[in-house]
């Protein structure tokens, strides 16, 4: 899958600072003096991490912002995606002036570990064999992801994190990031998330990893070595999680009952409808830029993610820290209209935040766009994280414009 | 798919009265004399409907209670399923003393056209070739499976139903019996149903005929004839739709985030969660009982249902019958946690049926048991049909518990 993927530099060893916007493609290998224990009880040593920079690193370190992707993202935050030619998938929030300010803030975004943009994953080769690992590959968690991304930033002589943000599986790495290393993170930005997958989030992940999995071209995980792809069955999980990203309003606004391109129904099984024809370029789409296993490793990921089960079951305890509360400060945004992580969802986690007498602030934004608000132009919600970001900020002693450097 | 299913009677051409309950399975051969034309423009004729009956049909015929299905129901609706041995899909509701009691009405349900269950479909043989018509079937609508069953009232003697109920698609068939023989209709319970399906159950519907349409076993709508089964896409398909069944709640309450069979996961794609193992069976379970092409065929005429689209845009003069308001009597139900049809749906009749000032009335149930409500012990639900079933019968003039026989 990375292949096609140009490195803009070379595997990173040089000093960060002076970093200038756009190293968006870069790699480290990391574990290389001691192996990383995976969940599982896997270790991985010598791995590759594919991640981007933008920004420059303030000389005391202390500007440095951690953007986490979503499952289907990459590190490809701001800058144009080398594979389709799009800009960034936050580049709406992630650039100079903007409000994740790259005059300001040093930004990065590693690909995650499972993922198939050049961080170690299922696509990669495995070392014992030679091959693709395929199912080989051990399966991961938020908290592995994170761990790699602790990694990154002690391999970038960054002690502490400014800030942590991301949305939907972002969101879980930021959670998990707060609560695995409350001294390395200032300020925590979970957007569009929950502290666990629910019983429905989970099912509709199983459906897509049916879909995968019964594409007889997905050959036990194998395909890569027997040189095929299970893209029919891809594209049909890619579909069904399509519909979980959207509202009903959304979908009745962008294509109600519309037809496509003709007057009326045809009365067969043509894409009839802008709806069906939409889903259908969805899912072609996707299969060029991802990689099957990877979308079983992630949603499993995601599935296993539940917070509280690892605090004896009470959320709070998760925020707890030296016999006080967490002391990152906390801004949680939720949108009215998303069904996949509603509301209730963040709410909970401000309960237990509260619970502990945390630092934290709370947003639903009134939005028709469901899940996907996120990801879209959405002014109240950019409103929010600069406000909170200009806010942290200021009680962090960084000063606007790149006055840092100064 | 129907060799396996005994007939409890020769096709019915005998007198109907004096049926007794559980001739739940009958065949009757329609469109002899004239050939019925469906809204695709392809005429059926001598086509055969499976359809089932419950009670005995009074003196004047005027206690007859047509019962619509669902997408994947038949017409076994309270005796035992002759392939899973179940009790029929609706048998809390429909029985003697139940809420649509046959010891007072005559309740009549068939298989609709496209369906898999003996009525006619694409599983069935094409008398053109003497093989499965596969794809060669014609694409049928809502109004082309309610079209069926009037000649089946029509066959059966009967001018006027007393009144036709149905949840979901069975609802939509409600409206369009409604809609098309108002005069035929004395009082109409649609359920959980909608008079459009939205962009959002159109993308549904979609991811489910692309997952059967990405199983090779398919073989472009042909497998019968190949001996092979689409028994994956199809498992896939149902396991889709079934989430949108139940509600978030509901899967919550059922599933939480349960583990199956063990303490701790496994880090691995087995099905480590409840709601995994569970929605895997009703996929493998489905297969069974369900033919792939009818799952096309008939969320297809879900898909172009859309009554208002007939009437100018106007759901309103749907409902407008020789100058004035339709003489049907609505009592529409919806369910509050439905999200595949939810309570605006029914308040859109609702609306269209007040704008004409007809005879109707509206409940919201209050459950979390989200659109399957329709099929499950709900007693609010059970006494909204009840009541309107009793107090309609007052007014046509129904006596009760058979009194009309002696």
């Amino acid at each position: 899958m990375t292949a096609s993927i140009p490195l803009n530099q070379p595997p990173a060893t040089a000093e960060v600072e002076g970093f200038v916007s756009g190293r968006s493609n870069q790699r480290v290998t990391l574990g290389v003096d001691q192996p990383m224990r995976l969940d599982c009880g896997v270790e991985l040593s010598g791995f590759t991490v594919a991640y981007g920079t933008y920004g420059t690193l303030n000389a005391d370190k202390s500007n440095a912002v951690m953007v986490c992707h979503a499952l289907t993202g990459d590190h490809f935050v701001s800058d144009y995606h080398p594979v389709s030619g799009k800009p960034g998938w936050w580049s709406m929030l992630v650039g100079p002036g903007r409000p994740i300010d790259t005059d300001r803030y040093f930004v990065i975004c590693s690909n995650v570990i499972g993922g198939c943009m050049g961080s170690i994953g299922p696509a990669e080769s495995n070392p014992a064999t030679g091959r693709p690992y395929g199912l080989d590959f051990p399966v991961i968690t938020i908290a592995d992801m994170v761990r790699a991304q602790k990694l990154l930033i002690d391999h970038l002589g960054i002690e502490k994190l400014f800030c942590v943000v991301g949305g939907s599986m972002g969101g879980m790495q930021v959670l998990q990031w707060a609560v695995s290393y409350p001294e390395s993170v200032f300020a925590a930005l979970p957007i569009a998330t929950a502290a666990r997958h629910s019983a429905q989030n989970i099912a509709f992940h199983e459906v897509g990893r049916q879909a995968i999995m019964a594409d007889p071209d997905w050959c036990n995980g194998d395909y890569l070595n027997q040189e095929k792809r299970p893209h029919r069955g891809l594209a049909v999980a890619r579909m069904a999680a399509h519909i979980t990203y959207l509202s009903e309003a959304a979908l009745h606004r962008k294509f109600g009952r519309n037809l496509q391109n003709r007057q009326t129904v045809t009365y067969g099984f043509d894409a009839d409808f802008q709806v069906e024809s939409y889903l259908r370029h969805q899912g072609i789409t996707f299969v060029d830029r991802f990689d099957a296993n990877s979308y079983l490793y992630i949603t499993r990921a995601m599935d296993y993610f539940d917070l509280a089960a690892e605090h004896g079951g009470v959320l709070a305890n998760a925020f707890r820290h030296e016999g006080g509360p967490t002391p990152v400060r906390f801004c949680l945004t939720s949108f009215s209209s998303d069904w996949l992580f509603p509301t209730t969802e963040s709410r909970a986690v401000v309960h237990a935040l509260n619970a502990v007498a945390a630092n934290v602030s709370f947003v639903e934004v009134a939005t028709d766009k469901g899940h996907d608000a996120f990801l879209l132009e959405e002014p109240h919600f950019h409103q929010v994280v600069r406000g909170f970001m200009d806010g942290c900020a200021e009680h962090r002693g960084l000063t606007n414009r790149r006055a840092a450097l100064v």
